[in-house]
């Protein structure tokens, strides 16, 4: 780790191909990127083989996701703590953004609350139980401050709450007219913003110890060069924007052939490779016997989901895509996320963790999924 | 305050007018009270203008439930601890039974259910929202002991519980019949009613020290006469009936105009200006690092309302009014009572206040708000 | 107690007679066992005399749930560790999996439904408030282990939610077809005897520290020699399941004549039947001031009908009965459910009883009672 650190200058003078190659090294996922170019090849040559095209990019998106949180962290490194926290906090869930913008520009909002619910899904149940079984079964019982994490499952709960209320006051006999639904919708998204700027106020400036362990994930990387950063930060948004729209007019098709919904593919799918790059972090930190920072990672991330990521499609929906989008959830995703936050508020309420916690909440995680495949959303808008 | 003790002598012999006076000085918003005439006289003369009566009838119950509030503390000081302890808990929530009976008498019963919901999620999410954000702002981090509040906040749980329980039951596909929903809803006022004198037995006489530090808000006021007290609580609350008649007969017309439902207006301005006297203290006892006694009166409240006025409400509707009420609430009523009294439990189950989860309890009481304002109860019975 | 143990050949020499006869002695509630004759006897005398048969095999049950539980201890205590605690896992509920099993023969769906949402909510409600009820009507504040109860309530209430997904998630306009539910049910049942046997294998092998405590509830009592305790076991079970079929096929008449429905008998009475052993167990070692224990007793097994003895019914009931049963529970025993695991999460929480927190437990559990006996469920299966 000392070794690492004490050559900056000979770091920074590395290339973009160089940091790759080495980043490749580091962690062999990566190495999945050649599916990248692979996947806009095929999509030139078989613009019609939407099966083939829709595993492929479910693939290439993995490494792409890894990269950009990579990036992300670089230069919010070298950026100094306030703008770099900020950065963290804003790019978090970048790759599930822009899968979702292009989802929103097709026109499938289905697919885009499935992935907004599931990616809360699946960081609180999925994220938090995979760190809690990987930890229990080498340490057999894991304590972490309680005190920090209930804050944080606190504020969770709050934030799923919060986008829930359309949901779950409209849940009358006859559904409210549509354009209430949007006024709705728009006038809590931005009330929704500015509970989540608010929030960094919070974590970044007034009480920023409260949230200290987390991003400190991997000290003994090597930094990467500042312009080299921003330089890859770009180019991967621009890649994961390509691979996305690829994903999502291959997906509707595909997911038929396979037997899936589009609901499923979402929940899962979607949520999955968006949050790929957050887990291996979550559940590395987990083996280390640092809970605190799984649990963090986990809760953090999918209260940004609830507080920023959903707002700023339902804004963006206005100017993209064929109409707006509210923040309306079909009935079952409603109780998948407020049972997940419960869940998640328990487990970390708890401040031990033990394999078979992990257990059960990844057994919740798969008895959603099977539910979700067997039983797709009736009247899912 | 070890002054103004000194000279109880002197203190007792104050007339009622330099009694009002002297609290007048104490807290500016009393001169209020001078609403109270004019709303009486305007009632006669212009008894259309029921906008105007409106707005007027509520600016001067404010300072109404003020002094109903200090009356009572000051007859409770001066009778003992056991009977003023039992008053306190009896009479803390006057001002919301007495408006209630007088919507009550006219039949309104969705104007009673929504300012009895509004109540509880005022109390809980608005109450102790700005608790926790007042005194945020003042201390970083406000520690409070959490044993008690957890205590409070799970009987707050059981209490919401219960009254919600035959709305939660009975939302089968068809409803019952009115005659089994009165019969449910008779059988459960009476038990809460017996769960509620078992509560303060427990309260006031075999666990006292648990609930110690509520009811000591203000030590440094001067203490008023006991025979002026009683006088003014009788007087004050005939007054208070006097004006809540003037404010239920033109509640409806005036929030036609003014674009709000019933619902809104039972819910929003109802619970606000009942609990203004609560939250006054539960404010400052925040910005004085108090952060234990606020979570006591807005948790001890918001119970209050559960498990004595409603059911009180329930049995007396069987005497006045055109027909007797239920404890059916329509579902987003359900909905945000159970939300804020899970986020009640989780706000002061963490032992630890800082500004941003004011923020946070205070937004979801802004997002119920909005939606009750723009998507009124369907079907609201 | 030293003195009992100190014979333990003499003690193997005796009869079942005179371990009957010594149990009686030690509780006198087993000389109803007296009933279990009478009401086999009965049935053939008066085969249609469908109340009393009912009333007397209720009453014929309570000491042969008693004596079940007993001589699974004693096979327990005397087979080792390992395997004894499995025994005890596995068959703590047998009672209950008997007249299950008996309905599910009979076609009674509604009746086993009721019974397992019934024994969920007696074992978290009725169970626990009595506890603290009655050890707190002893002892003032009584604290315990908040960390396990902590830890055992976030394991039930993630057990209660996944038996309830398939009601959960199919709250659509349209209910799923019946082919799609019962092969939800199936999946889920399956995983959820994987999770219940991983649950095993932590609680009694990898973390068994954790959950020490439960089971030596009596330990001055007598031990039971090996063989005669199997013998009672499989004879006492036989006779569970005799009497068992005789108040199955009682009940419907018999519930019509004394005013009520299936679904009440199902959550009440064969609840309370069902739990009665396990309930002497807990109320005991609250009075002893062993609040952890009694805690244990309930949650664990609250947890083990949903993920135990749930699943096995589902299972059984493709080879008995009509036709395969699935795990859609009707809306009020979903909310019951629900509510009684977050009361349970919220009074073991605290870390400390008092008798009001039972008084609002035990308020609760009448509140469903009473509302389930005034407003049955209108569509239930």
């Amino acid at each position: 780790m000392g070794n690492s650190e004490d050559k900056p200058s000979a770091a920074s003078s590395r290339s973009a191909g160089e940091v790759v190659a080495d980043e490749v090294r580091r962690s062999p996922a990566l190495a999945l990127i050649i599916f990248v170019p692979v996947v806009i090849l095929l999509e030139r040559i078989l613009p019609d083989a939407h099966t083939l095209l829709f595993l492929v990019s479910v693939v290439a998106i993995v490494p792409l996701a890894a990269l950009l949180s990579r990036a992300t962290e670089a230069v919010a490194a070298k950026t100094g703590d306030a703008v770099g926290g900020l950065l963290n906090a804003t790019l978090g869930n970048l790759t599930e953004l822009v899968i979702s913008l292009a989802a929103l520009q097709a026109g499938q909002h289905l697919l885009v609350k499935a992935s907004l619910a599931g990616a809360i899904v699946t960081n609180t149940l999925f994220m938090l139980g995979g760190a809690f079984f990987l930890g229990g079964l080498k340490h057999h019982i894991q304590e972490f401050n309680r005190v920090n994490a209930r804050f944080q499952a606190c504020l969770l709960f709050l934030a799923t709450i919060a986008i829930l209320v359309p949901s779950l006051i409209s849940e009358v006999d006859q559904p409210p007219a549509p354009s209430v639904s949007q006024d709705l919708s728009l006038g809590l998204a931005v009330l929704l913003i500015v509970v989540y700027a608010l929030g960094m106020l919070f974590s970044l400036r007034t009480h920023r110890e409260l949230f200290a362990s987390v991003g400190h994930a991997d000290e003994d990387e090597k930094p990467w060069p500042l312009g080299l950063s921003i330089i890859l930060l770009i180019g991967v948004t621009l890649l994961v924007a390509m691979v996305s729209e690829i994903f999502v007019s291959s997906v509707q098709v595909a997911a038929e052939h396979l037997g899936m919904t589009p609901a499923f593919v979402g929940f899962i799918v979607v949520a999955l490779v968006g949050a790929a790059a957050e887990m291996t972090t979550a559940f590395s930190a987990a083996r280390a016997n640092r809970l605190d920072l799984s649990v963090g990672i986990a809760l953090g991330s999918a209260a940004q989901i609830a507080l920023f990521v959903a707002p700023v499609l339902v804004l963006v929906s206005y100017f993209v895509g064929p109409e707006p989008m509210t923040l309306q959830f079909w009935r079952g995703a409603v109780t998948m996320m407020i049972v997940a936050t419960i869940a998640a508020t328990l487990l970390s309420n708890g401040g031990r963790g033990a394999w078979y916690a992990g257990v059960m909440a990844l057994a919740l995680y798969a008895i959603f999924a099977f539910t979700l495949f067997v039983l797709p959303p009736a009247n899912p808008t």
